[in-house]
């Protein structure tokens, strides 16, 4: 089997690793419009060959896009209109705005839109792991509209990475990851902000900053380009989202001015509930 | 040396372990309202012997106070009323208050303030470890106020912890923490809480959390006991910062609205400068 993976960043890297490594993949052809990541990943050895995305696409089995949401949209449809029998798939934080892209597109069947919810805060080649799939979630949208064959090699893909599947439509898969991811992002990046604006004192942050303050602030140091279209594809539900996280927060400041800390109390103890669900 | 450490809980535990287990202290006593806590700490010999207050502090050379800050408020004047030449620490988070209960006490020489920047969301004695002060940082606040022997002591102690001390007085110590510490606690109760409201199917949730998630929330998995105090104490601090964290965010949903996802990719990339201060 040969992989074309278009983005050798975090996860196209990370992928190349494993593919390889578990067998799935014989040869991993690299794409990548910024030739120093494609040198870094001959380096690294993540990928076999470095070609010309129309070259790559010609010789591949399976295409996985690995590059930013705004990419996705322009890129998908061109390599669609490239492609016979090769299975395409990608592996975007968002999946309405490409859905709709693509929904009338004569080779639809050969798309697999997934999700595998793995990442750090750290982008490029030299951010690539092996076992960054291990264990973790993978969601596929709108498997009937997947060809059965293209929907049953990527399936295979991802259980060779031995992540578990679970299946959304593109819309309810947009609003539950700006629930559980986009909102830490922004949460994160405003946090980090909010310090940075009031403490002049760098000094200060990196003698008191503990284990609390550096889990909090981790995502803030993730990349904007891929970030920034995410939100913008995304915009309705993080929107949502973010209002009620607004809220809770004026929530609170208004429970400490009034003195209020037996009913702040009673939110903490909610908000524990956390424990639960959250290993 | 025998020390008697009051609340043995997470702090108070693992300064146990960490002292008896580097020679500073011969012999640890505990005390704690909790008689359950105590027999844990027994259990997990954690401490060599379970006294009542008064006899503890009759037989000890160092007080190390591990208790939530209203208690500590009303039982540091108590306690300090008991003492001759016996040296009383705190571990608390907040420091101005407590600052203010005893400045005029007689017997203030033998208090050091103290706030070692360590932590992690569990609590009780089964949440004590070793290593959990090594290669951070620990502030000692208004030391002047501070007899010679008693900062001496208590310097040796935080030392042979492994930590690095940074001076603070009491007023400056609280602003930064409200910075580095507070508002880290208050975002991620403020998100798990939104996240649990927002999405009520908390198998979703479950599934698709990834790591980025799990690090925001993971504060929210912290004592509502011990939190609330901090915040009351600290409220105008609080409150300041949680101003600036709202206006942050309202911004990041102004710009959101309006399409403006140049302006909002100059603010992540500002954020982003966190990584050159927090590894």
């Amino acid at each position: 089997m040969t992989i074309a993976i278009i983005g050798i960043g975090l996860i196209g890297g990370s992928m190349a690793i494993s593919l390889k490594e578990n067998g799935f993949a014989d040869k991993i052809i690299g794409v990548d419009k910024i030739s120093d990541n494609l040198d870094k990943a001959l380096r690294r050895k993540l990928i076999d060959e470095a070609l010309p995305l129309a070259t790559a696409i010609e010789q591949a089995d399976i295409i996985i896009m690995a590059i930013p949401v705004d990419a996705l949209e322009t890129l998908l449809p061109k390599i669609l209109d490239q492609v016979d029998q090769q299975i395409v798939m990608d592996v975007g934080s968002t999946k309405w705005v490409l859905a709709k892209a693509i929904e009338n597109h004569p080779k639809r069947k050969n798309y697999v839109a997934t999700h595998p919810m793995a990442g750090t805060e750290n982008s490029g080649p030299e951010a690539a792991q092996p076992d960054l799939f291990l264990g973790k979630c993978n969601v596929i949208c709108d498997q009937e509209k997947s060809g059965t064959d293209a929907l049953a090699q990527v399936k295979k893909l991802y259980e060779s990475l031995q992540m578990s599947i679970v299946y959304l439509d593109s819309k309810s898969h947009d609003v539950h990851t700006a629930y559980v991811s986009h909102i830490s992002h922004i949460s994160s990046f405003a946090l980090a902000l909010t310090v940075l604006e009031k403490e002049k004192d760098e000094k200060r942050i990196f003698e008191l900053a503990s284990g609390g303050f550096g889990s909090t602030v981790r995502l803030a140091k993730s990349s904007a380009d891929m970030w920034i279209p995410i939100f913008e594809q995304n915009k309705e539900n993080v929107l949502d989202v973010l209002d009620e996280h607004i809220n809770t927060l004026a929530k609170f400041r208004t429970l400490i001015i009034k003195n209020d800390f037996s009913t702040f109390h009673q939110l903490i103890e909610k908000s524990n509930h956390i424990r639960k669900i959250i290993k």
